[in-house]
């Protein structure tokens, strides 16, 4: 009777120790997840010759021509290229759609994400944007999932990070953080 | 007075020929749309193993894996590279996002811009997609604006056609024509 008991009692405690670590497993699943929204944000293109560009594209959306600003280099947000600091910088030029932002982006110097693109491809779509709740969090994650930090910055109310997905999506991805919403 | 009325009839007659113009003008303007909306309906990525990215964007979508389909050739609507036919297909891909869908290409045989692009490119972003109304207009439009058409084709249901915008937008754009709406 008193060996049954003890199969019983340690029988229960494998079985609880197996609920426990598989509960665990689910738990981490869940907060794995790489994104915080399924919504693209921004569709951003590689140009040249920026004012030449939003002219052509606000023909195309029938539009204003918008105006050209400069990329930011807030105080305390330095804008790095694989961890190290860069003075280079993009003129940049958006046009809000119905469903999501497209963003011109020109490099201004080197070396950045924007340059690279430019020198091997030209022209073309550089990358696909989300906003994020938490960027260290979600830039670890998608490090941890061989998808490593290639650029950041910030702008005066949030910060950016260039993710190179290319050897598991084909693309670079960017995470967008807004401190004021 | 008699020369007061010739006066007065002479400039409501240049009066009505300047409006009539400006009317003609003004309506040409809003017939040259070359898109029927504002709104982003695909962003399109062309990879190279399409069940191994069909995955790994699952993994970053958190959601299922996508059923894999191949291009269709519906009868009377070839697809067309260059205005050839070409036995070129894609194997294709979705995810349905919030506000757009994300498409999958892997080209299969060529020629077609999908391989144009793996070939010169590598993987990456291809193309943005607009729904339109009356393909062969919005074509001529896009035509007449110096962006030519490179590739047609259709599905049970539909047809595409894609621009190649290189030399005006650095990109290329498709227009697609959903027959059942």
């Amino acid at each position: 009777m008193k060996r049954n008991i003890r199969t019983i009692a340690l029988a229960l405690v494998f079985f609880l120790c197996g609920a426990f670590t598989t509960g665990l497993i689910i738990n981490r699943k869940s907060t794995m997840n790489l994104l915080d929204n399924k919504k693209v944000a921004q569709v951003a293109i590689i140009v040249k010759d920026i004012e030449k560009s939003a002219a052509a594209y606000a023909e195309l959306f029938n539009t204003d021509v918008p105006g050209i600003s400069v990329s930011q280099e807030p105080a305390g947000k330095p804008t790095l290229y694989e961890g190290e600091h860069t003075q280079a910088r993009a003129k940049l030029a958006f046009f809000n759609l119905e469903n999501v932002q497209i963003e011109l982006i020109q490099p201004v110097d080197k070396p950045s994400t924007w340059n690279d693109f430019l020198e091997k491809h030209g022209e073309g779509i550089h990358h696909i944007a989300f906003w994020v709740d938490g960027m260290k969090k979600h830039v670890n994650m998608f490090k941890d999932a061989g998808m490593p930090e290639v650029q950041s910055g910030g702008w005066d109310g949030g910060e950016y990070s260039y993710i190179d997905a290319g050897d598991k999506l084909g693309i670079v991805i960017e995470l967008l953080e807004n401190y004021n919403k």
